[in-house]
């Protein structure tokens, strides 16, 4: 087989080895099936034992009460966008956008078709360098969104925003899901586009809160309804199989890891080693604020945009593969997503210590 | 490996095996990336060439014009039925729909919302046994819709629906889509969900002529803009990367057994072999209409419930799966994709004869 580099894309992103492994294993025959896992009929006995322990494991993994929904969608976080407020919103109504980044900002747009947007916080007057310490709320907020790692920008929420008792907080969690320990509990809902931390494009993770489920409208298409997905256990259609078996295999790469604690720490660890290496660098230093610096895209630049540029393209040449950052950024973006081994961020800053010292 | 099994299932369904095999080989390493081919960013030199090669040999095999644009969306047929009069038919104005079978009337359902629905032709009073020969059309409708192949009923239309002059067709062609050759340019816009023909859940043809694209409403979430797609080359959000590379292997795996009219040519060949055994039997019937008959779903009875049962369970203990009927049918449905090999449909015959002589 051919070597695999290292791949620091930001989504679609590297995966688990094990986990590819064994979807491979599977492609011809599902277990002992004679039916590959793409082939199976989505009412068929062995896929449906799949979408349960996909969900039960998913439960397992951050500890999900029986007062949410758990669906597997399709359409990706930009789906959830629009639905979120077409489900939630009354156009009377007023939704509270913490805005950290171009995602966010996309988020909150969708929004103004529906009802009436207000900004709770923002930190666009630095570029979304940092979070917002502080935020001000409308009176009574249909839901208050929130971006929980804004992977354009290198920073990510410490913990969740504090909002007025009371209100219902949605969460856009699609490149920063199960990086760590999360209380599902102060959730209405949490979604994920899958192609970072949970498995292949095309499979859309909706974590949802039954009682808020039950408040979206009723008069849109069926498949723009919660409700509809989850009354049919995420088989109203067809939905996307392979893509949610996949993420079923990374539920369990995780649990078998020791969960969300061990690999909250080991993520944390992979983080530290890069971030160790700019502060204290003469050449490459973090774009993030401090004490808002992602676990999961590490964004930093030398300042010289020929620097980074010759950076780029020698990093690659050592098999260091999508180092580029976002042009709303510049410079350079380290994606390491739960799947990124922490070997490869000690190969990148060695990389980065041989380049500082031959063009310091 | 474990031995593959005769897989009838009406979709998810058959894939071929060279492409399954070419998909698997790909899953750690697409070529000689050393990243696989499910982690290779949406935006990066790797899967631009995959997709922009995906479209060519998509264009190739049904010679499609530059006229139309070739969209790969998410959300399956179910979210073409609402997104098609959301885009295209205006509250004045009438829509006319062909009812052919349940998925023909849940695409018709979805478009009262949006404005007045005619039936221009139906074949409920058979439980949708036929193909309607003739339809009566509104004065001026927005569109004609019809569905190609009728997956539960086992039917198909032999040729196109004659509409007024004028007259834009549109067509989910899901269960049947490069069956056979297919004349484009009769057409406003064809759509399917991957499941059948074409590749795994999760992503969905869309050939839809610019001019059409360019009539649809422009007040909707971007997501639900055809035009959105295909400005940004279906792009606008993350693609189902996977999902489309897998088409592409397909598209490839029928040029290479000489296009559509040789798969046609095999398809006719491959529905014979049953279709042929089932007139002769004295215990199986065909439920379609013969001018009706679907090269993809063979549907049949014996006539009597606990046969049925029989004959399902016997045959999957010897390696022949999912060919139970839809409960609106009953008895049986052997589904014959393009990837289903004809010597399963000879193994088939052979033996129902066999369960016919023992229980005749």
């Amino acid at each position: 087989m051919t070597k695999r580099i290292n791949n620091f894309s930001a989504g679609p992103a590297i995966l688990p080895v094990e986990v590819l492994e064994e979807a491979r294993d599977n492609m011809l025959s599902l277990g002992d099936t004679g039916i590959g896992i793409m082939e199976h009929s989505h009412r068929g006995k062995a896929f449906i034992a799949v979408l349960e322990q996909v969900e039960a494991d998913c439960r397992k993994l951050a500890n999900i009460s029986d007062d949410y929904s758990i669906l597997f969608l399709q359409g990706g976080a930009s789906s959830q966008f629009f639905m979120v407020p077409m489900n939630f919103l009354e156009p009377t109504q007023t939704a509270d956008y913490l805005l950290t980044g171009s995602w966010a900002q996309k988020a909150a747009e969708q929004a103004t078709r529906y009802g009436k947007v207000h900004t709770a916080a923002s930190s666009k007057d630095r570029n979304f360098a940092y979070i917002p310490k502080t935020a001000t709320y409308s009176e009574k907020p249909a839901y208050v969104h929130f971006t929980s790692n804004n992977t354009i920008f290198g920073t990510q929420w410490a913990k969740e925003p504090e909002t007025p008792k009371g209100s219902t907080l949605i969460c856009d969690a699609s490149s920063d899901i199960f990086c760590r320990p999360l209380d599902v509990s102060k959730y209405g809902m949490i979604y994920a586009g899958a192609q970072k931390n949970l498995g292949p494009s095309g499979v859309t993770l909706v974590i949802l809160r039954k009682d808020l489920m039950g408040r979206g409208k009723t008069d849109l298409p069926e498949m723009l309804q919660y409700r509809i997905h989850a009354d049919n256990e995420s088989c109203y259609n067809t939905p996307p199989t392979f893509g949610i078996y996949f993420m079923g295999l990374v539920f369990k790469w995780i649990l078998k890891q020791g969960g969300l604690e061990a690999v909250g720490a080991a993520n944390t660890a992979k983080a530290n080693v890069l971030y160790q290496y700019l502060d204290k660098s003469s050449m490459f230093r973090a774009t993030a604020d401090a004490d808002s610096r992602s676990l999961m895209n590490v964004t930093f630049v030398t300042g010289k945009e020929d620097v980074d540029n010759k950076f780029i393209s020698e990093a690659k040449k050592a098999g260091f593969d999508g180092l580029k950052g976002h042009r709303s950024v510049g410079g350079m973006r380290a994606s390491i997503y739960n799947a990124f081994p922490k070997s490869g961020c000690e190969e990148l800053v060695a990389f980065m210590g041989d380049f500082e010292k031959k063009n310091g």
